[in-house]
């Protein structure tokens, strides 16, 4: 096998490629992100199906499904080690489908990794590869789209790194995936010592239970606080800049991203600190009118790790996400820089 | 005895007299607020000292300390039947002292309730009045303590009603304590249909639990958001106005609320909807570089219901108020009106 330099080096341990998605000898392990840091805990997929489930379940989230799916195309492979090309193919086909179409609304970006998977064998198959080595080159393939989209992530951790002051303090919103991890570990190669406030992110926590856990397990202080307290926090702890990611960024230059977003970029505006947020503007996206906001089980607000918080007959609302317009956004920090969310078009 | 008519009639469950403080047969309980509507339990107390004890343990919270204290010395006179008029004196100033210093901060407030009844107490005995009348003059002071309280936050519960448009939706932060229920009340007199969002307010959920709670009793359609999503609900729900409470407001009109009332107003001024507090200027504070923000456990904020939401060695972060400017409120609710934060010299 022909693997490139690892890019998860120096990362905290949910970020590691093992605790990401990774397939090894018959088995596909999934750190489980719904309990992390309160259970240390791996799902154990033996099967593609079991990987389309913890896919569907959200075992993992932000970008893990996408290495889960890729992982979980070896592990089909192998599941298939008894069946004729033909049926081999079919196999393969049914398993791409099945793990794309685990979540819905993501399932269009999904088809493009596992079909990427699919060419591979096809690849091989045209090429009399035997199975021993089929099994090798769809590893790789998993393994590079993973290592490559790290590869990605530090270079917009290192822009973001880049203007973020020596001995500054940041604060974050929900969780940013790998360009947290990519983000910290530049600020060690730049030498710059910094504190990190994370909202926690209601109602799953995302932000006191990976973010916080990322900049905690990468040796630097980290403070907690609940989702009422940003503004506040901005005023007292003398924050210097607010960072978070994207569902969507438009061309128009709205942000998308978890409920919470919008009221800390407006605090920010209020104190005068930026607003920087990580992604890539989405042409499919011209202007914010294009985008719905997804609403979840209103149930989930009413309750906190399972256990309800109110009386019955009380309403829930929960939009998974707000808007933030370009006006409170300092600047989109991607793969090619920083650039004006009024002047989007300038990334291509 | 003489009880004058009860202030309480059709308000909620949690905000009748018997579930804040009551004292009844050698006895005194007291709705537990700390896990309300989770479990309804009444905490049952056979002396003042488990009364003390309730309070200190913020068993109940808002006003319920105040008229649990009250109700606490004609426990403490029933517990000293036996005592002869000197050491029955002796006995009950050591209850006032007792019951007044559960909560440090309170215990000058709460030093003027214990001493009301201790002169109540040294009249019956001046005037050489039968034990079991002494008794019913202690019962009928607390019970005109906290009558005569209702009465007022009716008032303050009117003029909030009033602004607040039919078929409107309010905002509410925290528990704004017998308020929410006398607004409410007031809302049904005036014919008011009108829809409660309220914030959860981590880290104890007081407005999921406790104004959420009132709220349905009292037959309201009520929805809560988690701590992240007001800004963007006041834009889709069409918020007509947010109102709070206030634990000082001083007298240069700068409000001291529960943590998460400042970024909640800038996000009404953001979306041009008005800002009402409820409360009293406080003369003692003529500015707010008088006041002190306490900072409370920081381990509450890295839990959820006595469950830890982050990794060992994340640091938290708790100041249980902030601070909201005089150009972020419309106006102060009081009882004698509604006044400009710029102006409340008119008040006294």
């Amino acid at each position: 096998m022909q693997l490139n330099d690892r890019q998860d080096y120096d990362l905290a341990y949910m970020l590691k490629f093992e605790n990401v998605a990774w397939y090894e000898n018959g088995k596909v392990k999934i750190l489980d992100r719904r309990i992390y840091p309160i259970r240390v805990e791996h799902v154990i997929c033996k099967t593609y199906k079991d990987v389309a489930k913890s896919i569907k379940d959200m075992v993992t989230q932000s970008e893990g499904p996408y290495t889960a799916a890729a992982m979980g195309m070896v592990l089909a492979f192998y599941e298939a080690e008894n069946l004729n090309n033909d049926e081999l193919y079919y196999f393969m086909e049914k398993a791409a489908y099945e793990l794309s179409h685990a979540r819905p609304t993501t399932s269009e970006q999904m088809s493009g990794i596992v079909n990427g998977s699919l060419e591979v064998l096809k690849k091989c198959l045209d090429n009399n590869l035997e199975r021993k080595k089929i099994l090798d080159k769809l590893f790789e393939y998993a393994y590079n789209y993973v290592n490559n989209n790290y590869k990605k992530y530090s270079i917009i951790g290192r822009n973001l790194a880049k203007i973020i002051p020596d001995n500054g303090s940041i604060m974050t919103q929900c969780f940013a995936g790998t360009v947290v991890g990519t983000m910290l570990r530049e600020c060690k190669k730049m030498n710059k010592n910094i504190k990190i406030y994370c909202a926690e992110t209601r109602p799953y926590y995302q932000g006191a239970r990976l973010t916080a856990s990322v900049a905690k397990d990468m040796g630097f202080d980290v403070t907690v606080i609940s989702d009422n307290m940003p503004a506040y926090t901005i005023k007292t702890k003398k924050i210097d800049l607010f960072t978070s990611a994207s569902d969507v960024i438009t061309m128009d230059g709205y942000i998308v991203n978890k409920v919470g977003t919008f009221q800390i970029a407006l605090a920010a505006k209020y104190f005068n600190i930026p607003y920087y947020v990580t992604g890539t503007p989405d042409e499919k996206h011209k202007t914010i009118d294009s985008v719905t906001i997804e609403k979840r089980d209103p149930k989930l607000v009413l309750e906190s790790l399972g256990q309800k918080i109110t009386m019955d007959g009380v309403n829930g609302y929960y939009p998974a996400f707000d808007i933030t317009p370009p006006d409170l956004c300092t600047g989109v920090v991607t793969d090619k820089g920083i650039f004006s969310p009024y002047n989007l078009k300038e990334y291509n």
